[in-house]
């Protein structure tokens, strides 16, 4: 059965987003920081179309397996206006992508396999959409941070995956903020030591 | 020269102690599972006058090595009000505490080598005579969150070492909350993957 999985990049101090962040500086000031490590890999070079080959390693498998393994997405809605703007025409995730909005709007069909959904009935809609969606393949929650904190708290996040950058960002938006879901017990299911950030994966006990 | 560093245990979601932390209840609710890691390491049982022995391995390495390592230690108010009634009479830091307070008080020696010195002018004095008293030891900011903020944002940190216990524990004390020290670069220095929490050791780059 496939999985639902949360992958999100966070500096030390818990920041996934610099401060100001709004369509034209979506991860907001100091937040591409955060990100480093992922930007020379070849696997974000050729999910962005960037020039160029990118490097392999072991920063770079974390990106193809996580690339793998995507069937389908589920977005938050600021997420989505700010990539609107940012992502490439072929936009970087190549499947669909279920965007949690109260706005409805006709899908939105990108060159490169991507399609926006914009579901208006609530995040177990959403959800169970992407699920069909990505059938033997995985649904990962791609952000932001309102819509994992929504996700876990429903309790329908099987991992999380943190990249650890080292950093501390001192301003921003917070993975883990306001109203957090009730305590959960985690697994650790994979540390992998760089030296540009720390990714460490985890089970959520159920 | 001695070093100045932070030694912490937190949950993945940032906290270092559960929601009503007081004296009786130092860590809060569900705060010890954030430490669950230590409590059975020799050098936890030993530092605690506990029965047995306890255990060895990479965990109890890392504890062994910060005993080793601290001739002195800097800690906020609160932390005291709520070890004082908690910890054992022969207290577990076997050396010179200096209390960051407003409240003068005469030294307070207790068996076992730990002396408590309240300090009342300031964090600047306070890190001062810790690091006189540590010689070519190293200075520990022993807590809470709120002095260790306080010393991040006065870039007297040079190690920020963290214990991730896999667990989101929801409510509590977090360790970076409020305003928080300017944007700072860290350098991974070492990583250890235990089952039960992951260690990660930063240097502060200055």
């Amino acid at each position: 059965m496939s999985k639902v999985f949360v992958d999100l990049g966070v500096s030390v101090d818990g920041f996934v987003a610099g401060p100001n962040a709004r369509p034209g500086n979506p991860l907001g000031d100091g937040g591409p920081l955060i990100h480093r490590w992922m930007y020379q890999t070849a696997g974000f070079v050729r999910n962005l179309g960037l020039k160029g080959k990118g490097r392999t390693g072991p920063d770079n498998d974390i990106v193809e397996a996580v690339t793998a393994r995507c069937g389908s997405f589920v977005m938050g809605r600021r997420m989505f206006d700010e990539g609107e703007v940012g992502w490439p025409e072929n936009a970087p995730f190549h499947g669909p992508v279920y965007v949690l909005t109260n706005d409805a709007r006709e899908p939105w069909v990108r060159p490169g396999g991507t399609t926006f959904y914009f579901v208006t009935d609530g995040l177990a809609s959403t959800l169970s959409q992407a699920r069909e969606a990505a059938g033997e393949k995985d649904v990962r929650i791609a952000g932001g941070a309102d819509v994992v904190r929504q996700c876990l708290a429903a309790g329908v996040v099987d991992e999380l995956h943190l990249h650890i950058a080292p950093l501390l960002l001192g301003k921003g938006v917070k993975l883990f903020d306001g109203p957090l879901p009730e305590r959960s017990e985690l697994e650790v299911a994979q540390v992998v030591d760089s030296p540009g950030v720390t990714h460490v994966s985890y089970r959520i006990v159920k």
